[in-house]
């Protein structure tokens, strides 16, 4: 019997994965289970860019340009230019999902054994995609006691090699909340320049800030226009996460060459979903504003509850919709699976995502939680109660001592 | 400036994509062009289950299950068992296209510096996949004067090395329209075990066979259930290109769970477009039958022109939609673009496949090229009129010595 590769055997389990049995079980035996564990917006998907595709008179569905429709890629352009990012629809390519986005970057960018430092925790598919690329990904830890903040540059230079050939973030970031600054962006740009890398920038979420925070694009970054190049998906602007509709966009020509490449092998985008896509830019504001608004509201609410709880810390997120919290617990894989299968309050339970893996580096995350922020909020009340009343329960509370 | 990766400069520049501004060119100048030179059918996409994307109440377009929704993996067993394949629905990961699929075989199967053998000419897309992957293609040659045939066992065992892992087939053909008997099927068998490889087979034509000719899937043969794995596709048989909906099918576990770590990683295949698919299993054969009886048409017509032709020889193709003929020409890629550039007759050329693009070995097919008969009867008969009118005075014509 042949062997499958080395690679497929070297993407980590992940933790949330190996919880789905003792959920489904947990729902068999009739218990209700709040999810907090992924990133699965509750919001409806706008009415009208789903009628769109309803609307359609496509008779033959073929395939689109390699790059996407013309006209959505045009259209795109005026999007981004809210952003005071400057650039033209030769500039993107439209993908499936930011996930082929950053696949691509990574292939267009990187060889196998090359290296991509991210700052950790991180969204855990970047491992699945450096893997396939043969590409190692060197993690920089950042600081729970710092908001998560962007790590100081000398743990940058520390790390790089020879084979370092980008950093990658994820600006607002999935997992933490974190929104980072111009001035930590300034910084990023001079430890690029310096070692000529490229800068890959996750900005799915970048419409989600809060407390009067601004969101700054690597795209806007003067000197950077080389190096930049950003992932981004309407999956969570748009609560159309199953539409598969994602961008890759650089100002670098070279690198938008080399990822039309295999953006043409593997022929095209959705094409069904790029007319939803297309339709999504004459939302109207409010639809944003709305989602955002309640988004804020959830989050006030999980970080008041949260830090209420005795032992747990959790840094007032300013971005995306997730949390990243310390609990005063044992191990968190341990604990959200006792929560499963051990804990129920009045018919209940909830399901959080363990903050093991998030980390690239071992042993770091065990006493971690991300909390997407997805629910109404009265269920997230509801499981906000469940995770109080568990916590002080748990077999395996674990007080810090501070 | 940051240097792109060096898998990305060898992608080979696909001669087709060369051809493309010289298409453009042409139509501006009001010459109208058959196009004979892509796989995209002009057959109506069933109106039904077009329809059942328009009935969909969906209000979140969310993710579906990493390996695509359940009730379709359900029902895409009754499809399989029509084919005498004999699978479960976890034998079963819907992808993105059969791209994402034969992206997932390498990726789950080979390791950067591993070898897959393929006999060419094949279609081009392969060498995107592996080249993203780290994997090297070592063509084993197959010969027009046999037909385009599987080529002897023994050419194989000339090109296996320690970092062999797998053969790929494409069947029926993609370019060449050859349909493999079981015979050659049961051959291949033979070396697959003989060396512990895996045996890929990219069956998205599996429908299209002509003559009387059986198709036998490699998923059928004894013996092969640790090493089979097939590549399917819903775009050709439905005429559904754009949805981008294929799947990944293989008895061997292993391999399954690895892919659906890559399934993971990507988070899910498009949601409408699984609708779609879905639906397309409810269309009545008669579809499809009329489909085929179309194409025959077509491929007959082709054909018997084609061998009218004098120096043209083009074996008749025994499946899929395209032939793959050898003509009187100096240089394949001279040819094409002096047909865009600088022939007409009425009005019209045709744009055709260059060969070279189909061979890995250097300085082949270069007297070549691929049609894809996707035109009407009326339109492909004045394409190739067009051919026939271009080869008459085309200023590299060269007669072979029989």
């Amino acid at each position: 019997m042949p062997k499958i590769s080395n690679r497929g055997n070297s993407i980590p389990a992940s933790p949330i994965r190996k919880l789905v049995p003792f959920a489904e079980e947990a729902k068999r035996n009739g218990k209700e289970i709040f999810h907090l564990n992924i990133g699965q917006p509750d919001i409806l998907t706008p009415k009208s860019a789903i009628q769109a595709v309803k609307n359609t008179d496509m008779q033959v569905l073929a395939y689109s340009h390699s790059a996407g429709f013309e006209s959505y890629r045009k259209k795109l352009v005026g999007y981004y230019e809210k952003f005071d990012i400057d650039i033209e629809h030769t500039d993107i390519i439209v993908t499936t999902g930011a996930s082929e986005a950053i696949s691509f970057g990574m292939m267009s960018c990187l060889d196998p054994g090359d290296e991509v430092i991210v700052p950790e925790p991180f969204y855990a598919n970047y491992n699945g995609f450096s893997i396939s690329g043969g590409i190692k990904v060197k993690p920089i830890t950042a600081f729970i006691e710092n908001d998560y903040a962007l790590p100081p540059i000398s743990d940058f230079e520390k790390q790089i090699t020879p084979n370092t050939k980008a950093i990658l973030i994820c600006n607002p970031s999935n997992p933490t909340g974190y929104l980072y600054s111009k001035e930590e962006l300034l910084a990023l740009k001079e430890i690029v320049l310096k070692h000529d890398l490229f800068l890959f920038a996750d900005e799915v979420y970048r419409e989600f800030c809060y407390d009067d925070n601004t969101f700054t694009s690597i795209l806007t970054i003067n000197g950077l226009e080389e190096h930049a190049v950003v992932f981004d998906s309407i999956s969570k602007r748009f609560s159309a996460c199953g539409a598969r509709i994602g961008s890759i966009v650089s100002k670098n020509k070279e690198v938008m060459a080399t990822a039309m490449k295999f953006a043409q092998a593997r022929l095209s985008p959705p094409t069904l979903a790029q007319i939803l896509a297309e339709a999504t830019l004459d939302v109207p504001d409010s639809y944003l504003s709305e989602a955002i608004a309640e988004y804020d509201e959830r989050r006030k609410l999980l970080t008041s509850r949260l830090q209420q709880m005795e032992g747990v810390t959790c840094p007032r997120p300013t971005g995306a919709f997730y949390a990243f919290a310390r609990l005063p617990i044992d191990d968190a894989d341990r604990f959200c699976k006792w929560l499963l299968q051990d804990f129920e309050q009045n018919g209940a339970s909830v399901m959080l995502a363990p903050g093991t893996g998030f980390y690239s580096s071992e042993g770091l995350g065990k006493q971690e939680v991300r909390m997407a922020y997805v629910l109404n909020k009265e269920d997230l009340t509801k499981a906000l109660d469940c995770l109080e009343a568990a916590l002080k329960v748990y077999p395996g509370r674990f007080l810090r001592e501070e």
